[in-house]
């Protein structure tokens, strides 16, 4: 098989906060979606599921909910801001009015994907070991990274956000979420108010993969 | 931009565990590389490092403690199968065996990559709710997918596993991983024995995305 698309669509995949109220059709929505059914899980247990919410009334509560996790958020990143260098600070801001934005029109965003998860369906191998868990993740967030890429390939915006798991249990009453099921991420998905696609930001392959051991850098390879 | 390699790599990403010992070309190894480093992280931290382990005497270690976490856990699934009907048990017999063949050659694989991370670079949103966290997953596990996505569309084969993570201190000792890092996965890389990709067995977007509420299924779209 060929590659390009592939590779585009992840060297593209922005993260787009300011999205239009304009509907995406049934069809794409479909593609994305099966997009994350494809993602592997541990014992092919599948133990997520995500809650397409379009109805405006839900959105606007979740909207609700999420700007009073994001204003004491961003204020503490605001602070950070002033200590930054001008271009570090300019770049911050963008970032933080783009997630104002978000906060304030959730409820036009087409729809808010909530990402669900069973805890006992996860095989949590680092559950012992002293610092947080994280494997449960890796039996949610390759589904959410695959509807995220095909949003992307499809022109549709998103971003991964997490903050609304801190008001779990509100959200888990508002959609009617069993009580031995958690939510991990929410996601809004739309058409962008700019281009919504572009060049990222990222740190090289040397500076992130290592070869054999942590302290030799992977362009050591011969 | 069109989607079809996208969805392809997608629908064809099988959990590949019988992997030959050819060497993956260095070009080839280099963009799966750099579609890792493409991924989303919470506030673009990307504090996850993989180390690429190549060294035939770590990847025997690397395979002795693998193959030690291993036996115990597949013991379990065995008993498991003996009360499955006859194609479940069948299915889960030869996914067994494709695990017994990867912990007995894990020093063959031609690239072992060890997924770490720091857990003081990650903004864990749901550490305060009564169940395991996932959500620092989330600045992990997308990256994992995009390298994952990548090898299958180079034709590489690979697997998402966690039980290395049991033996996290041996393994950070052995790699010379720092104390305030961590280990997340375990992802071989390699040529498959047999075909190595194809069709998935998956449950469709109707019995995993819900519209509005938990109990409406997406299918109930208008």
């Amino acid at each position: 098989m060929t590659t390009s698309d592939l590779y585009e669509a992840m060297r593209t995949q922005r993260a787009v906060r300011r999205i239009r109220p304009d509907p995406v059709p049934d069809d794409v929505l479909q593609r994305i979606f099966e997009a994350a059914t494809y993602a592997p899980t541990g014992g092919n247990q599948q133990a997520w599921r995500m809650i397409a919410v379009t109805d405006p009334a839900l959105k606007e509560q979740l909207g609700a909910l999420y700007a009073g996790q994001w204003q004491p958020f961003s204020d503490n990143y605001r602070k950070a801001a002033e200590t930054m260098d001008a271009d570090a600070a300019a770049a911050m801001d963008r970032t933080l009015a783009a997630g104002d934005h978000l906060a304030a029109n959730l409820g036009r965003v087409p729809v808010v994907v909530i990402v669900c998860f069973k805890p006992s369906g996860l095989a949590v191998t680092d559950i012992d070991q002293e610092r947080v868990p994280v494997v449960g993740g890796g039996s949610i967030y390759p589904a959410v990274q695959n509807l995220m890429l095909a949003a992307r390939a499809e022109g549709v915006g998103c971003v991964l956000t997490t903050l609304l798991c801190m008001s779990e249990p509100a959200v888990k009453k508002m959609l009617n979420i069993p009580d031995d099921w958690a939510t991990a991420a929410m996601v809004p998905l739309g058409y962008s108010v700019g281009v919504g696609y572009g060049p990222i930001s990222r740190k090289p392959v040397d500076k992130l993969f290592c070869q054999d051991q942590w302290d030799q850098a992977w362009d050591a390879h011969p």
